[in-house]
């Protein structure tokens, strides 16, 4: 192992391989809470023929390589292990080319997501991703986990955002499918192996992405409802009557927003009085007179009594505002406490029985517990956080096994925007078949036969 | 060989597995216009169970099966030759469930597309894949070659439409990923293995597909240019103007609509003038004021000199007029003779640039023939139509390579909409790199190990 490391610093060089002590302490760890660990060397490659060396040297020498983006990943899927070599993507950074007529832009993976989000306005075009670690995020982090965020009901998941890649594989071969057409059945679409596969199929080099025209207004509304019969109401007529501006459809229930209204710094409760459910709904309209609809549409919806009340934002200042209550999971641990979280995926119209049988259970086993549910219920998507005072470490396993073996018993997703990594692993079979899972493998052998990118991420092989 | 089809019966039965003079000539070739061939056997099963055992008996004896959906296909992918067994699955029909909140319906995947569009509206939503084949083409079809059609600048492809879907692999097993979810990172997104891989890597028995709230309003214009610069500047304003209302943006170029509006049945100019291009815009808007928008859009492009002419349409008979030109593609043959026809892609911006060289070199080739260019230009998508009068049979080769020739050149795709099939194959290398087509043999080896799916389509494995 040691012979791979001087053959590394032989080919790339003392700048580009690190090792021991020289490894900066963030590319340890990421955000998933799990130990920080040294690997045995730190690659970080300037051109993609660089990553292609790094690749084809520890294939060789069968020595694994954990790719690295931002770091921001909550499922421990970029920790390198002492084994391992860490290779970062952290100088392969820059836009490459904005093409207007095609409404495209070429992007080096390393790139940050915010960085992106400001070339395309700069060009006079909007990149539609958005999540809260957008400064921090890379872009290839964001295809490699096929990132969701809060606008997945307009504009998609990363997948949809993502016209062509290049990838390194394994062995060092560079796959470049740089395609810039929303139309191409050339074959197998190939970046798909790549997209969402958290780095065990190869490593994304490039990205060529889908831009949209900036929207010409920007409109949001925060709702009081009083059942969750009257949220999917509400999801319906909003599909229907703003079509396509609707952008944002966000749910909390009552404790996430008392929560956060009574307690995170700077936020204020939009509405005056208290409901069961709330809805936080943006739309992303053509022109300014699109922004007006949605005031129009809540009218009609306060009437047919689908909504108990409704503050609509008239300026940047409110929509961020609103946006501010959901924004606030960010300060959990200073407001509540250690919590054990959760990204989970369900029917829109299953939503609140599980809500409702969640908070049962967590109370029949943890009478004090905290539980919170939130999350974008337009694209089926919530988000769980439990915590149980007093209990120094929280009952992570315990939790766990409640929360993921309902949503088995749902028939739900274990993750629908923040993939696998290690931390759910374990729990994969919850929502795929032993037949998906075997298939899964057949595919990672084939790619990686000597299972050395990333390995015992997502899958065992 | 004989032994497999014995097994076949006992197992099937003679329903459901027929032989020799039984097998209907539909089930004998596709509208490639490739000659007709006689299988071993022709098997339509009921069920997926079916279908897996039809898989495992084939596996077991190392003999061929070729998928059959309605038989549509433009280049021969369904065709199975004289020692294989085709499958088809055209009794596999009908919609299992709409889930009106989660909008979504799942169905089997034989049943035809034209019967699904009208499942949706029955149920009032809307499925949006469309094409010139929807009374006849099966929606396992649609997925496996990820059919594309008119309206792609607004809802995506077939792979943007499906959810989850159920899968037989070519040994048997039955892959089930009835997902339903927007958002699904839960390990590999498998559904990408089989949508567009045309039948060579699974058969695809049920499929969830995505739905959309019924357009409120539905606006056509078609407009007249002077040339292809104002093209592109029509495209990028009618993006930012009518936002994601935006349906279908077709490109014609003159020797198109020359003719279509003399030659074809019914078919009438909707302008006075002659112009150098004509684009047909559709957009489909939430409400009724969003029908009014296309025409106040198009005032201002007039204004600014994009556009020389624009007739809007003001009904839906009127909308189906301007389609008729496009659609009278149907009767090209009767109404010009055998012609070699294409579905190319190219980015937006080359493609007059493609359609000028093309003209020259086909000019300077065969100085009589007449060539047709038009296209869902907004997607990167154009098709070509090549006649050269007198010429029996039509010189399909020579004009294959001058065609694909010049896409190669100029870096695009030989196959946009249509996939590769058997047709194409021979030209799959001008669009895709040998580390891409190496790539696409080893995931065929490694799902299909004895290659007998739809051998020798789209790939050599």
């Amino acid at each position: 192992m040691t012979g791979v490391v001087e053959s590394l610093k032989a080919e790339l060089g003392g700048e580009v391989v690190t090792t021991g002590a020289d490894i900066p302490e963030r590319n340890l760890k990421d955000w998933s809470g799990l130990p920080g660990q040294r690997p045995l060397a730190l690659v970080r490659p300037r051109t993609t023929a660089e990553v292609a060396t790094a690749m084809r040297l520890c294939h060789a020498a069968g020595v694994a390589v954990v790719p690295q983006g931002g770091l921001t990943g909550l499922v421990g899927a970029s920790i390198a292990g002492p084994a391992e070599v860490a290779l970062s993507l952290e100088r392969m950074t820059g836009v490459e080319e904005i093409d207007a007529a095609t409404a495209t832009m070429t992007v080096k993976s390393g790139t940050p997501l915010e960085v992106i989000q400001n070339a395309a306005a700069d060009a006079d075009m909007f990149f539609a991703l958005d999540l809260g670690a957008r400064g921090s995020c890379a872009i290839g982090g964001n295809v490699s986990t096929n990132a969701g965020g809060n606008r997945v009901i307009r504009y998609g998941m990363t997948r949809d955002m993502v016209l062509g890649l290049e990838a390194v594989l394994p062995d060092g071969t560079v796959i470049t499918s740089l395609n810039k057409l929303i139309k191409n059945n050339a074959g197998y679409d190939l970046k798909h192996l790549f997209i969402g596969s958290e780095g065990t199929l190869g490593i994304v080099t490039r990205v060529v992405l889908r831009l949209y025209p900036r929207p010409g207004s920007i409109a949001a509304a925060f709702c009081g409802l009083a059942d969750y019969e009257a949220v999917v109401r509400l999801l319906k007529a909003a599909r229907a009557g703003l079509g396509a501006t609707l952008s944002a459809f966000e749910v909390m229930w009552h404790e996430f927003y008392d929560c956060m209204t009574t307690k995170a710094t700077g936020v204020r409760a939009p509405l005056t009085g208290r409901h069961r459910l709330y809805v936080l709904m943006e739309a992303h309209g053509a022109t300014e007179a699109d922004g007006e609809r949605l005031e129009s549409f809540l009218g009609t919806m306060l009437e047919q009594g689908v909504i108990e009340d409704a503050a609509v934002a008239h300026n940047t200042a409110q929509i961020k505002a609103f946006w501010a209550i959901r924004d606030a999971v960010a300060e959990y641990t200073t407001m509540i406490g250690p919590m054990v979280g959760f990204d989970l995926g369900l029917v829109v119209n299953r939503m609140d029985d599980y809500v409702q049988e969640c908070r049962k259970r967590v109370a029949a086993r943890w009478p004090t517990a905290i539980g919170h549910y939130y999350g974008h219920i337009g694209d089926g998507n919530i988000h769980v956080n439990v915590h149980v005072p007093g209990a120094d470490p929280q009952p992570k396993d315990e939790v766990n096994d409640l929360v993921y073996g309902l949503v088995r018993e749902m028939g739900g997703t274990v993750s629908a925007e923040h993939g696998i990594g290690v931390t759910k692993r374990k729990y994969l079979p919850y929502t795929r078949s032993p037949e998906e899972l075997a298939l899964m493998a057949v595919i990672k052998r084939a790619v990686d036969p000597k299972n050395i990118l990333n390995p015992g991420k997502v899958i065992e092989a």
